[in-house]
């Protein structure tokens, strides 16, 4: 079974730490947002990509779900106290060494897909990794006090406290699919919409001209990143209002209702399952909080599962 | 008295160092070698400018005498490992700072000089640090097999093993003294030759164009690399011979026989005072072996009696 995953950070991560346990990794194409990708001491830092990377290389800090396990902050503390460089998104030193072999490929003329291929190479990862498009893409955060920040000064740097009056993909509109992402798209069994925010995650993926017609086309499923009106972990609560969508997992199925073929929401969500279905979607419940890989698995096998077999009709 | 000091890498370092325990640091204008300069993991790397830095700054490693004091080096360590990114240079972690805080400069469209400015704030030097030129000069050496490559691959990285045939000074033809370089030559009351490498350090500076012309003008004393028919450190005997210099402390003073006011050898090489004398330079002999700062204080202030008070005919 072929799947493309459109996948966030560290609740994309973690579900796909799962989904490769229960296909063929080499028959999984994720395709990763990088409207948070940033340039920092010089650096092209892309947050989503190597989350996900770190995470099925088996080199992710296993509590913070980013950044590298026992890495230090060497550079880090030198660029601050020497050279007074800004502090606010953390850099360890062995996730420095990713950002230079990207930032030296893009130096030296490649694309964000070459230096994501050299670099999924070399930590030997089984499933395609593709950045969502090559071009820049920036999530911005208009705050209710009148201030456009990039989405990650805005998450990292400012503890997501601003109120948001609006997020806005800049640069999407410009956008062409990576190489590949609409081929892997259309030869997709099934596509998955990881447990991503919506507004910042998912959102950009799907705003990359022709993604969302693409994926449209496919039978889609995506696991809730809402659970018992929260967010499990990120700022979603932050960001769902200001695009007038309800802290919900019915509310958030509701963004994708072109899309759906099913959508799974977790078992404390389960008075929501009638809500979800009058969308016409196939509903799931189950344990979506990841604690263990077997977690992962098991939902990314009750996901595949609402959605395998012959094509339904889509209602909504 | 204002002094401009042309400088390579260590031995000028710890020249330098005495120099401003006998003059005014902030009269102190050091005019540095930038053709070792090299472009590793898209980092543009200074050997001469970051030795004289750390030097002059007090945070250089005391016994290499070039990097950083305690330094540490995971991030190629992850390089290395991780993505078989290439390792024969020396790449410590808070070095790396440095180099990421001039290569963002320079990508921001900064010149070498504005990066080599705010890295010498950062580290409060009071002497001023000037790139020999802000245009891409590299000093390239042909090797006896028939092979031309980076002066750094073959100190650095070949152990300056490979027999020399040539060394070529790329691009310094068409180079111009970085701005304040012939200024502060110009209102010099001395120029000190720093006991660096005469192929590869002084002679890539003297090759700017316009910039051996300004030397020439003012009065020069030089400190012999040479001592004992021997380089204090470094490969200067493995580069003489390319260029049909004999490895020897008045050889050397041949070199700049059209610049010198006067030459320091060390008091091993005192045999060799009339042969300097010849060149119609004066010849001071003292310990040039600056195993402490007091030694290269001792030695600095040497070299500025040499040929300070009212100038003398030049004769070579």
């Amino acid at each position: 079974m072929k799947v493309v995953a459109l996948a966030g950070g560290v609740g994309a991560a973690r579900f796909l730490r799962g989904l490769v346990r229960v296909v063929e990794p080499a028959d999984v194409t994720v395709v990763v947002n990088t409207g948070d990708d940033l340039v920092l001491h010089g650096l092209h830092i892309s947050p989503d990509l190597d989350t996900v990377t770190y995470t099925l290389g088996g080199g992710v800090h296993p509590e913070q779900g980013w950044g590298r396990a026992g890495d230090t902050l060497t550079v880090a503390a030198e660029l601050r106290d020497r050279y007074g460089a800004p502090d606010w998104f953390t850099l360890g030193d062995r996730d420095l060494a990713t950002h230079l072999v990207r930032t030296r490929i893009l130096a030296e003329g490649g694309t964000l897909s070459r230096a994501t291929a050299v670099i999924a190479g070399a930590w030997e990862l089984a499933p395609t990794l593709l950045p969502m498009t090559d071009d820049p893409v920036t999530t911005r955060v208009r705050t209710a006090d009148g201030r456009d920040l990039h989405f990650q000064r805005w998450w990292v740097g400012e503890g997501a406290e601003p109120a948001v009056a609006e997020v806005v993909v800049a640069g999407a509109a410009e956008a062409t699919p990576a190489p590949g992402v609409l081929e892997a798209v259309g030869a997709a069994d099934v596509v998955v919409l990881c447990p991503s925010n919506p507004v910042v995650s998912i959102g950009p993926i799907l705003a990359v001209p022709g993604l969302r017609r693409a994926v449209a086309a496919r039978p889609v499923v995506g696991v809730s990143p809402i659970v018992g009106g929260r967010d499990v972990r990120g700022m979603a609560d932050r960001l769902l209002p200001a695009i007038g969508c309800e802290v919900s997992a019915d509310a958030v199925a509701g963004l994708y209702a072109d899309l759906l073929d099913g959508w799974v929401v977790d078992r404390r969500d389960a008075g929501l399952a009638d809500a979800v279905a009058a969308l016409g979607c196939r509903v799931a419940t189950t344990e979506s909080i990841m604690t263990t890989p077997q977690v992962a698995a098991s939902l990314a096998r009750t996901a595949l599962e609402l959605v395998a077999g012959p094509r339904r009709a889509r209602a909504c």
